[in-house]
Formats: structure tokens, sequence, C-alpha cells
């Protein structure tokens, strides 16, 4: 038994019909060279056997004296977990995708320990994926990433590798964190109250009256700018997802031509996609739109510096300039802007970081605990890049082509855009509601215009 | 914009995380001759194109002065509703089964209309599968049943036939009904005030007093006898879908030697499963277990009697006699049981009828109420029966070769047991609870044996 963490509870009392609170990954496979053609339901059938389930993947939620806990699951039921699934012809990623899309909104049944782990056959290609979905009370993003990597080796010799769930994870929720979560810092938001979510109309008092005052302070002032767009609407329960690998060195090419970050380019190519796809509904706001971008503030601490968990956890709002239409100068003023946010953290006490996190987040955070919208909006979405491995990694000699990382939406921010990397990729991993965001594929061509235009940019 | 029925605004009510109130059909059919073999992907391409959708299907939820309304869906996305999927290897009926267990736990999107048409590739013998999935609240299982014979045709030659969702449905909930449902009932049982759902206590409470009046009556004492049983118990999110058909001749073989009727040899067979099933999992009741059947009450009213919708919904409580070990005797129990139910309708007057209804159904309605598990049980299972097409079928020249009813489980009624029949064959659909009830599929297995029992006992 094991009592839940306050951001652990977070995620399950966020949870509501139409905004379930896993977080999933999407992994392509290529089959070994010597593999049969039948060698997904064969391996299918070997994962199946491998029903020795270790922690996190054999708890399951219970309450004791009113409060969540992670309980031991007694008759933990495989075949409801590992599920073996194949796409339709003619199996292309657009049929994966279109699977992943509907499978991600799909609530999960609270009784049992909150994963799935589906191995899908039917790819062309000679190539096969894994769709993983775990609730983000029970591992969070960097976890899951981390979870994965485990999975898999460099050896593409070697074998006998038990899948995700058999395996004991030494690293839990407090150990090493590379990149930091919106959740982690909707939690230190919330503070000591929010380790009882009892709590919560207090909290949002409290929270909505620090905003208030801090709206009146020229510091903060600058922060609650972002415009209203579609993308801060209300959500329905369906998703749609979509991912796509750019090539890393086209990117690093503009990068170098423009004394640019990945991160930036990065960026960029988002704002390129955003712009495209909102001016093609016609709904792009006149004001740029502004974008939350989890940051690492490990780098930022002096030496020596006490290196609580706080310190770890920031945000950039980036100012995306979408209304700037020409691509290279709005690449360059979002280099400015992500330096200048980055030489700001710098030149900031500990104390100041949490406080200007806080209030970044304060809107949404707001929102998330009252269901009321403020008046006043600090983002419109969030774009996080999540560190992947470097090398090729293989899982039984089958060789990994691609990761894709698939998030949460949520109310008012209908949008999420994941970014992880992997060997010499760029992944993008898309995770929109249906209705709010129509035809949001179609961002993954908008996604490459931005990239075209920039390496144009470049050449001219 | 239409208001809902009080039946339809309590599937909405009932309907919880781990209790999803929709109906399913699963069928069967096989390639017409000439049909090539990605056949299944070339239906999908054309059925993506019917874009005309008919009510019911259009209609979305929506809230007038806090009643639920359907209101016609202006943004109505098809990729949403009709899923183009596969079976994974080796595509047989028991990865069939597989796949709709897992679909049929899914709650639906209630920002959508609530319906989604999943047509499967992947089965063998040139066979593929269409699952149905349908709110309750915006069609009934007889409805549906009824809308999934539209789509069919006795002629293998017909083709440009639309799918279910593209034709305009002239019977309504108000039209013709050969066999009432559970729902129905409740309805009634909740009288005038179950017009308002907001009265929900007072309902509950009215419920308590008159059955609790009932019970010091000797006519209905006997009514209160249902022992406790594993299939009783709070259920879980996850279900287990089980389905196989019987042939007829044997069946009716088995009626002609023992004078009985379809409906006895059918309910004998769930009795013996259910016999099995549980002594297998040592739980079996020293006391017999009793079956809910909803009946239609049409034949026993007399010529020119008012027929007004209550008059048609009886339910059966028949004593499965589960402690009878010998397969013929207690295939003469049943019989002789529902006998004298039918008798006992054939003497009783409409608001009899009604009473008797609303009283066997109370301890059920009192629980999905209130939530609460009274002291007493008037039934532990419901085996329902619906009629189905009794010539061979065809849609755009596949012929149907099975269809299966996939209807609710609940708390406390943990499996639902759905007769359908279909041209020369008996259609089974299991529905239950997977944590409640494990390894249901054997269930199938035990029919079989049931079935064999009553030959054998017929031979000797």
């Amino acid at each position: 038994m094991k009592p839940l963490s306050p951001t652990d509870q977070l995620f399950l009392w966020l949870e509501k019909r139409q905004q379930p609170m896993h977080v999933g990954g999407l992994q392509i496979f290529s089959f070994p060279e010597d593999a049969p053609d039948d060698y997904v339901a064969r391996l299918a059938e070997q994962l199946r056997k491998d029903t020795e389930v270790t922690a996190p993947f054999n708890l399951r939620l219970d309450s004791r004296l009113a409060q969540p806990v992670w309980v031991h699951d007694e008759h933990l039921d495989l075949e409801h977990h590992f599920r073996f699934e194949a796409l339709p012809t003619p199996g292309r990623i657009r049929e994966l995708l279109a699977f992943v899309s509907a499978e991600h909104s799909h609530l999960m049944d609270r009784e049992r320990p909150l994963w799935e782990f589906h191995l899908i056959e039917g790819l062309g290609d000679r190539q096969f994926a894994v769709y993983v979905k775990v609730h983000h009370s029970l591992v969070d993003g960097i976890s899951a990433m981390r979870m994965t990597q485990k999975m898999l080796s460099t050896d593409p010799s070697k074998r006998n590798m038990p899948p995700v769930w058999d395996m004991s994870v030494r690293q839990g929720r407090g150990g090493d964190r590379s990149s930091p979560s919106l959740w982690q810092s909707i939690s230190h938001l919330l503070g000591e109250s929010g380790k009882q979510l009892g709590t919560v109309p207090t909290v949002a008092r409290e929270l909505l009256r620090s905003v208030n005052q801090a709206r009146k302070d020229p510091v903060y002032n600058s922060m609650f700018h972002a415009p209203r767009s579609i993308l801060n609407r209300k959500i329905t329960g369906s998703r749609r997802f979509a991912a796509q690998s750019y090539c890393l060195k086209r990117i690093k090419a503009v990068c170098h031509a423009n004394d640019a970050t990945v991160n930036d380019v990065v960026t960029a190519m988002c704002a390129s996609a955003l712009r495209t796809y909102l001016m093609n509904l016609d709904a792009l706001p006149e004001k740029p739109l502004i974008a939350m971008v989890p940051v690492s503030l490990r780098k930022y601490q002096k030496p020596g510096e006490d290196q609580a968990e706080g310190n770890q956890v920031g945000v950039i709002l980036a100012n995306l300039h979408t209304d700037e239409h020409h691509a290279g100068e709005r690449l360059k003023k979002i280099h400015q802007g992500m330096q200048e946010a980055k030489d700001r953290y710098a030149h900031m006490s500990p104390e100041e970081i949490l406080n200007y996190t806080a209030l970044t987040l304060a809107p949404a955070g707001f929102h998330l605990l009252t269901g009321m919208a403020p008046k006043w909006q600090t983002f419109n979405v969030v774009i996080s890049n999540v560190p992947g491995p470097k090398e090729t990694s293989y899982w039984n000699g089958a060789k990994l082509e691609g990761m894709y990382p698939v998030s949460i939406a949520m109310d008012r921010l209908a949008l999420n855009m994941t970014v992880t990397s992997y060997n010499d990729q760029v992944e993008f991993g898309l995770v929109g509601c249906r209705r709010t965001l129509p035809s949001l594929q179609r961002m993954l061509d908008y996604l490459e215009d931005g990239l075209v235009e920039l390496e144009q940019d470049m050449a001219s």
C-alpha cells in the first residue's frame, strides 16, 4: 500500500469523461532481418506468456480512510492490459494514427492497474508498432520515456528482452528529472494546500487573489497577453493524434545559419504550422499566440546551490510571433524571446523563479481547479520537448524506427505539441480535441512547410 | 429538437464509468462469391463516401432548460462513427470476441451522436464482421435489431444497399414492439414520477415502501427468494463478450421429445451452463438461481381490450433449478414453471400484471436508483430472447452467417444472456463483467454441454 502524491491525485481529480488523463507513447519497429512473415503474431504469443508484472504495472487504485492509495492487484488479468491488434488495409501510417487516435480517447478501467500495451501488426514494409498508454497518476511522461528506453538496447543481437511491464523500475517519481512537466509545476503552484485536494476552493481563491495582485505589478503585467483563440475552448472526448519524424540534420542546418538552437527552430516550425492551420480556418488571432514551453532550470543554478526539486522546474512563455508573415524574421524573434527568457531565469533567485512559474500557470491552474475560465490567458498552447534515445535502439532485434509522444489535451488547452528526439530524427506528436481542432493531421504538412520556408530563407 | 423520453433519460442517468449503457450487435458475413480478396477494404472505401446520415444517427445530446434533448448535429464527423478495423493474426472468432469485448467496454463521446459502426476485416474463410454500438438512450435493442434487418435483404443479387446510418427509420420507439425490455418495465415502475428524474429519492422511497408491504402479502411473498451469488456483485468497467450459434434443429428435437418450447430449452441450456460455470468456481448457491425473462404479453390480452403500452410488458421469474443435477428433470421443471407463469398472466388483469412486473423489478430498480443493494433479490440473471430474421439475409451480396446481440451488464446484474434467432440458428450473446465473472467464454462450451445432456437424456 502506497499513498498517492498530491500531483498524482491531481490527475485522478482532473480526469473527466471528455478529459482522460493518460499519456501514451507510439513506437514503430522494423522486423529483425531474419524474421518470418508472422513475426508479430509470434511475438504476441511470447509476450502473452510474460505474466510477471512488476511495479508500478501491478498496482491498482484503492482508497484507505478516504485517501487514494496504490495497492497490489491480486487478480491481475494480463489479457486486459496486453492487447494484440491489427491495422486495417492498406496499413499505412494513416491507419496507425487513426488507431491511436481512437484508443487514446478511451478512459481506462479504474478498477485495474492503469496501463495498456498495444502490439499492432498490419503495418506495411515489415514494420510493426507498439502503443503504450499509462495513466499520468501512475507515471509521468519522463518516467514513461525512461521505462521505454530501459526496454530497448543498442545491441541488435540481444534477445529475450522483456516487455515494459516486466522489469523493475528503480527510478520512481522522485528520481532525476532532466525535463520538468506542466504537472510538477501545477503541483508546486498548489504548494502545501495542494497536498490535500479537499481544500481546492481555498486554493483557487488564493490563486485568484495572488494573480490579481500580480497583474498590477508591471514586472508580471506582460504575462497576461495571450490572445483568445479556438485552441482555448472547451474540448470533447475524442482525440486526433498526428505524428511525424523530421530530419535533425535539416533542422541543424537552419540552426547553424541563424545562430539558433534546435529548440528555437522546433518552436518556429510549430509557430509556422499553427499560423497556417489557423489562417486556413480563418481563426488566426491578430495578436501573436503564446506557447508554454517547460524547461529544465538545472543549468541556471550556481554550483553548490540548494537543488530542491522546485528549482528544477520552469516554464518559458514563448511568443510565437504568428503575426509575422516572414518565416526567417519569425525565427529570429522567437530565438530572441527564448534567449531573453533564459537570461531572465539566469538572474532570478529560486524563489523568484517559483513565483514566476506559478503565475504563468495560474490561469490554467485556476481553470483546471474550478472549471471556470478566467478572463486572462497566459498561453494558448503547450509545446514540450522530451529527450529520447541518442543511438539506434532495438527490442529483441527489432529496430526502433521512430517514437512519438502522445500527450494530454485539456479544456482550454485543446492542443498539445510534444517533441522528442531519437537518433538523427526529431519526432513530433500532436494531440488535439477532434471537434475543437478539425483536420489536425494537416498540421504535419504545415510543420514540413515551416521547415522548408526556413530552408528557403537560409538559401536566399 | 426533441426532448428525451423518461426511459431514454434513465439510460443517461444510470451510465457510469464502469457501467456504460450502450447496446451492440455483432454480425458475421461471408464475401459475395465473386468478391476480390480486398473486398472489405473496398467496402470501407464505399461506406466512407456515404455521408448522408439519417435520424436517429444524426442526433446528439444537448440540454434546454436543464432537460436533455436531441438536436441535429451540425458538425457530424463520419470518420468518428464509421471505423474500419482489423483482427490480429490468426483472425479466429476468438480474436473477434476479444475485439468486441474491448470495444463494448468503452464509453462513447456524449458530445456526438451516440453510435459507432465498426467494419472488421481479417476474419478467416473469406468472412468479415460488423459490430454496431448504439447508446440505449438513442435506440432500444428491438429497434436496433429492426434497423439491422432493414439494412439486409433476402435477395443475394441486390447491390447499392446503404449502411444502417443512411436510411430513414420510420418506426421509432413508439412503434410495434414484439418483445419488451427490462427498461420499459423499469420506466413503468417509475410511473409518473419517472418522468422527472430529479425526484429520484422520492421514487426510491415509494418503491421501498410498496415492496415492503408486498413482502407481507403471501401472493407476492414467493418472489423474493433468489439466492445470493457472484452474479450479483458490483461490476468493474471491463467486459467479456462471448457468442456462439447453436443449431435450431437440435433444439427443436429436444423440444419435441419433451413437449417443451424453444424458449424452455434455451432457458434450460442457460441453466445448465450457469450451473457448470458456478460449480467450477465453487460458487453455485444451494438454492436455485432465478432468471428474469422479459415476455410479450400481447397474446394474453382478450380481443378488443385496451392495448395500452403497459399491457405489452411482462417478466417471468424463471426458476432455473440449478440445484437439480439431472438435465432432463431440470428441463421439465423449468418448462412447468414457465407454463405456470404464463397461465398466471393469462388470469391477471392488466393492473395486476403491471403491479407484478413492477414488484419483480423493484429490487433491481431500487438498487439502480439509489446505488444501495436491497436485502432482497428477486432474480440473479437476465435471459432475454429477441426475434431475428427468419430467412437467409444478405447485405450487398454478402451472406449473413450469424448475428449476436451484445447487451448491458450492470451492478448486481453482472451477466446478461441475450438470445436471438436467425434462419436455422439460435444465437447466444453473453456479456459480463470481466472481473466479477472470470473466463466467461467457457460458458459457450457449457451451453453446448447442456444441449448434449438434453439430447442424451432424450435418447436414453
